[in-house]
């Protein structure tokens, strides 16, 4: 391996190549719509063991994708989203691990989703695309745990809409998880969550170029729309300190209201600007808007009665529920409801509540304390396995 | 006067008129530029007495304009935006008090700004318009001050962006202000205040019908993008926990993720809608990125050393500051480090923090304690009139 391959990162996966596994049996969706077949683009790192014991499922939140962890190539410069805790001797110990990582359904990473053909019509769904909910995901990467052989995932873990799929993972699927791990998430979303998004949806929505979600057809984006979604998301993502500490009120230039709107005068303008355009230029709209509308619906006790402790019942794994201190899109105190609703229903549970000034993002970076408790957890899955 | 009128709330100051002040000595302002002349249009309620010394300058905030009590006709539904505050036995008492209410420099409600006509051109100054600060509202203010022979306020009253003028005020003409009662306000914005501005102003901007702010010449109004813009605010103006009162997760119809996206499902998103879609019909776009502009630029400290302690030395009044306990925009730290600086400085300043679980939009609410307080101080300040 090069320079800029694994030896720049010792504990990185080093070059891994994405799979598509296709699905050609039908699969019914919660909105009562099917999917004649689908393909799902995903990657592994490390090996399974013989006895098919040692497999880690990772879902993604909202942005995602399938590549988690490592490079795509020798020249391949960013690693994949989640490499901080996926890899040799990191938390999701690829030297212990056989960790799969797909791009879920709906997605525009290469899985089944709105930029696909429909059969039908020979045309990309587009906006026809069925609405997914969180256990559509979850059926879905039943099928493709058929696929690789895995009865049974020693752990299924997620952050943020990720820990909502593990959650239902461990209630659809009971005797398929032995461990649970739920990193920044929530038992639904609360309404300030729901107006957040709705807002980021309504700036695609508005985008003239958005052409009713049949943009792709008129050979056009809706920029300007999914840059403004993702810089509201943005500031969702990151803490009132992270923010400070990292712009504060500093000025790109000397001084203040002599110059156009057109240009940005403090830092964190033109950051939230760069990501914006960076985000319009590599996402797909209807996919976000589909990813949103599967985070405002996923509630996991709706069926039980609006009862936590009644759904988490129907579980059998152990859970591992970790929240961060800053984090006000899903503050601690939505995982301790979920803590709250474990116990009370006699699952095994630890918690732990980090200490970390970088909001929700948190669950994303190398924060020590994070990186470790994270660590022992999974020290206990790999015995277990 | 008719059921309609003043005695559907008797405590109201009844049908008042709006009146305007023509100005034709130039303004210098703070981005280097001047006005050759200007209007405000105003309010006024109550009798100024006969030595001047009870007249109360209110000062508006992000959205408001002069219209801060009362009715404008027999017909009129809707009061003022300060009704609460403003009227016989209200804490602002208009049996005491003479109260000056304007339609700040740069709104869209009569006073000048962006959709006035330039004198130079002949057209509508529209994205022209020059780029205002706070201190340029405090020193048209005072004309209007002059104007009206008030030599000196008894207090000058403002909440949120209201709060920072009257701040400015007691630096800016100490020998002019005898209180200054500072409400869910801050010494400057934060990161994160600033990023919410940023994205609401990158919504008007980014809407085709903005034209670059050309759009009153086209006969057209960027209401895509001023919409996203007031619901990006409606979010920062509640608090988590008065949406989850408000809302929840009540859905509009039975069940989920079956419609179009067209459709909105749960309250939040038609509230949102609805106050984007009415806001958008009322205030023009220039303004709005006027008025933000303000917001961000506003740094009491900046020409003190970024000390203010310092700042607030020039100040000669005494000072009363309220926060809300749930108010996420301008939290109650805000408030402290405002009261802080005073103490530090040496000046008489009362502060309470109102438990109520509405956001920063509390400032506008009848919040028993908030006006029981505010009442009192009130009080001592026409005592001292």
């Amino acid at each position: 391996m090069s320079d800029r391959g694994r030896s720049r990162d010792s504990r990185s996966v080093g070059i891994v190549t994405p799979q598509v596994a296709r699905f050609d049996e039908p699969l019914r969706l919660a909105c009562g719509r099917q999917l004649k077949s689908f393909e799902l683009v995903y990657e592994t790192y490390g090996e399974l063991n013989a006895d098919r014991s040692n497999a880690v499922l990772v879902c993604h939140a909202l942005s995602g994708h399938h590549h988690a962890a490592g490079y795509h190539s020798e020249e391949d410069k960013k690693p994949g989203w989640w490499n901080e805790c996926i890899g040799p001797g990191k938390p999701i110990d690829t030297d212990r691990f056989f960790v799969v990582s797909l791009n879920n359904l709906g997605g525009c990473h290469g899985s089944t989703g709105p930029n696909s053909i429909n059969p039908d019509t020979g045309k990309p769904w587009g906006p026809d695309f069925p609405v997914i909910r969180t256990r559509d995901w979850v059926h879905s990467q039943a099928r493709l745990a058929d696929r690789l052989g895995i009865d049974c995932w020693a752990a299924v873990i997620g952050g943020s809409l990720g820990g909502m799929q593990a959650m239902r993972w461990s209630i659809e699927y009971p005797e398929r998880v032995r461990h649970c791990v739920v990193i920044a998430a929530a038992l639904k979303l609360s309404a300030q969550n729901l107006a957040f998004n709705e807002v980021a949806r309504q700036a695609i929505l508005s985008d003239p170029d958005f052409l009713g979600g049949g943009y792709l057809e008129s050979d056009t984006v809706p920029a300007r729309g999914l840059a403004l979604a993702r810089m509201i998301g943005h500031i969702t993502y990151l803490s009132d300190d992270a923010m400070a500490s990292k712009f504060g009120r500093d000025l790109r230039s000397g001084s203040l209201g002599r110059g156009s709107e057109a240009n940005a005068e403090f830092q964190v303008q033109s950051y939230l600007r760069y990501q914006g355009s960076q985000f319009s230029g590599n996402f797909d709209a209807n996919t976000y808007i589909l990813m949103t509308r599967a985070l405002d619906y996923f509630d996991l006790a709706l069926e039980y009665n609006n009862d936590p402790v009644e759904a988490f019942r129907h579980a059998r794994c152990s859970f591992m529920v970790i929240s961060f201190s800053t984090d006000w899109r899903f503050s601690p105190q939505r995982s301790r409801e979920i803590v709250d609703a474990l116990i009370a229903a006699d699952r095994p549970v630890s918690y732990v509540e980090i200490e970390a000034n970088e909001g929700h993002d948190a669950f994303l970076l190398p924060i020590p304390r994070y990186l470790d408790v994270f660590s022992a957890y999974m020290q206990r899955v790999g015995d277990d396995a």
